[in-house]
């Protein structure tokens, strides 16, 4: 095996590569659409071809109650050398609007060196290079280090298949790194690694005052209104400075490191970018956090939906006997899910009144993710990025959680590297999606490197 | 014409009064269904013929925009007499749920001297009544004033027909006084006298922050969302002891007097019995009042709808880009809608963040009513319960506002008396209406003597 000829056949066979990444492209694997499951499946069966061509044990699983199956290819043939795990998606967004798009979301089409197609970044490009970082190695002597590909098709519909089936084989699926290889640059030409995702509680509060809908006439005045109780615990869950008001809700938190900090974009121009992202002119929040610190590194609380009483047009002057609201919490490193679920239910019901009971469900949690960017996997991507990239990858931290991640921290405990190919602005998700074939061509040969820089540890 | 002979005649005509009046209770005139439409007209019609029979001038007329005919039956007859208007309507609400009325809704059906049928105490009892004791005075030589009904089928629908009737009709329907007869007793034996009625400011709010749905872990932290935004403006609305915080808003509020404090219900069996009806163990509100003056004549602020962002079923971690709510307010005589509305308005403006726009828009209003206990025609109604019930009215202020007191007040501007028949626990709107047939028979006295009254003015 030798790196300098795996990058020579990778150099070499771009035109097939990326004529073989388009046929994965013309795959409609939309994941939510009952209509689609074919063309998911077929995606599948095409990506586990490709592999069991390379010479990979493959298999293709469905899960209980999961919908599309669960794609793994391994190959272990270089013995007492580490195993890297790689994580992607062969399931895409639906592509509406459609009739946003300038040419269809299925035919890939290139306009100034960028592919646009639905699943260009959003995983294909990232996964396909993955495997393609794999064959030209093959064609080179072999893979330095041994690879499990687990590639599943409900990303996009947070579905249970992959978390089931990692976590019924986590003796079988140990590993010795894992690379989640989902996410995208940090700005133009700047590679990102993730040092840490937020993780997330999510709950509901149902508020019930008397046992039956009053008119206000009647009532008002004395009668609990649940509506106005639930408005007041959730105006008084943040002071006006965007400050969580739980009991405790910061005690651990752990900082962000100088280094982790150093890398992070801020400027006015990175202020206007996600302004215009975000289509608002304001900021809210925490104003003595820098802006990047806000939307990955400090914990957040949002309403992310309230119910109650009468919503249709028109007036009713009912005073509605219960009320419903969902919050959901991001929390980072130091924080403990279960801590905080019990902690805010019991100050959600002191701050109640009299005549109102509340009830707080857990709709689920995910713990933050702490990759770190200090272990031997980390430092490999680094070096390859800047190898293929001329460039060092920023450590950023990741407002989201991605649950697989903690499926794969949890069960496998293995050193993770949270990273991908897209470039700024590929619009995953959105009508103009798309994916840099410059990306496309030096992030193989960013993968071939990574695989190298494993072989040693 | 002679008291006494209309009083004998009443008396002696019982029993075909009681068996008229539960030929009207057999008509299911339930003005919400369009199934029953023809029957709502055949009340109309039922009533019409009753009132030509009496020598009235009768005109049922379809207002546009309506559904149901208004009834207008006028007796010109004793000259240089005052003129009184009686208001009351021929439609009912709907039986639902059916299964839970221990004899058909429109059989009606006598248990313990109070006869059991939908409409009996909302508001054919006191409607007909009033007919009745138009009737007795006719066979005692004729009413000693003139006398105007105004009936309409469109209360339980709160239709347009009669206020725009009313409105239209100004001029003509001019009036010495009018009585409000759609109410009931205080309290068991003890007859009420309306004093005043809140009126009602009717909200919407609407909330909105970015341009776009974002993700709660991508973007909380920094964006603006409009569900935590709206929920403190609802929140901070109130005070914890119920006060409302809009500015000026209590100024201005005309306070009950002694006189309408001192027959107000009050004691630990007055609140046993509206926590039972209620369903709540606990008032809440502004405990420095007693609960008769909170529940009718204080002013009040209700949330009495809101919806925004994720409501279905699960978790989605959205952070919407806009939120809605409807909030109400309750007016007592003293105070102004549009002053209220205005202020109202530019304060939950102000109680907005930084990235969150609010609009807040006019549903409706009407203002206060104050009938007075001291006019000519309420001193008439208090002698006439006196005497027929041997118990005065205790007058009070009532919670809710009757839209179509407005109309009369704003358009016809005639001292007005706000009362009725029916007995506590009368249960109008529920599956066990009925009305107490004492209340009946002694409520055509009454009427008797309230238009003996009338005439003396």
């Amino acid at each position: 095996m030798s790196l300098d000829q795996a990058l020579a056949s990778a150099r070499d066979a771009r035109e097939r590569d990326q004529a073989e990444f388009f046929e994965e492209l013309r795959i409609p694997s939309v994941s939510t659409l009952p209509d689609r499951a074919d063309d998911v499946r077929h995606n599948a069966d095409w990506l586990r071809r490709r592999f069991d061509a390379l010479g990979f044990k493959t298999s293709l699983t469905d899960v209980e109650g999961g919908r599309h199956p669960v794609l793994e290819a391994e190959w272990k043939g270089r013995e007492g050398a580490p195993l890297l795990t790689i994580y992607g998606h062969y399931d895409v967004q639906p592509p509406d609007p459609v009739e946003e798009w300038e040419s269809p979301p299925f035919e890939p089409t290139v306009r100034d060196g960028v592919v646009y197609a639905r699943g260009a970044a959003d995983n294909k490009g990232n996964h396909f290079a993955a495997l393609k970082a794999a064959e030209h190695w093959f064609r080179a002597g072999g893979p330095p280090v041994n690879l499990r590909y687990l590639i599943e098709g409900e990303e996009e519909i947070s579905g249970v298949s992959l978390p089931r089936y990692i976590r019924a084989n986590a003796e079988r699926l140990a590993t010795d790194y894992v690379l989640v290889w989902d996410g995208g640059f940090a700005s133009d030409g700047v590679p990102s690694l993730t040092s840490a995702l937020r993780g997330i509680v999510y709950t509901e509060i149902h508020a019930t005052g008397a046992g039956t809908d009053l008119h206000s006439g009647g009532f008002g005045g004395a009668a609990p209104n649940p509506l106005n109780t639930l408005a007041r615990i959730l105006g008084e869950l943040k002071d006006r400075d965007g400050h969580i008001t739980v009991p405790g809700f910061y005690d651990g938190v752990i900082p962000p490191t100088e280094e982790e900090k150093a890398g992070w974009p801020r400027g006015p121009e990175y202020e206007a970018t996600v302004k215009k992202i975000m289509q608002s002119d304001v900021f809210e929040g925490e104003a003595e956090y820098e802006l990047a610190e806000r939307l990955g590194a400090r914990p957040t609380l949002d309403v992310n939906g309230f119910l109650g009483g009468f919503t249709e047009e028109g007036s009713k002057t009912v005073i509605a006997r219960q009320a419903m609201a969902k919050v959901s919490m991001r929390l980072v490193p130091g924080q403990d899910p279960a801590r905080i679920f019990d902690t805010f239910a019991e100050y959600v019901s002191e701050l109640s009144t009299p005549g109102v009971k509340v009830e707080v469900r857990d709709l689920g949690s995910a713990p933050p993710v702490v990759c770190g960017i200090d272990h031997p996997a980390a430092r490999a991507a680094a070096d390859a990025f800047e190898k293929a990239f001329n460039k060092r990858a920023q450590p950023r931290r990741m407002g989201g959680s991605i649950p697989v991640a903690i499926d794969f921290q949890e069960a496998l405990g293995a050193p993770m590297v949270i990273s991908g190919l897209g470039q700024p602005g590929s619009g995953a998700h959105s009508p103009h999606e798309c994916f840099s074939l410059d990306h496309f061509h030096r992030g193989i040969e960013m993968l071939v490197h990574f695989m190298d820089g494993l072989r040693t540890g």
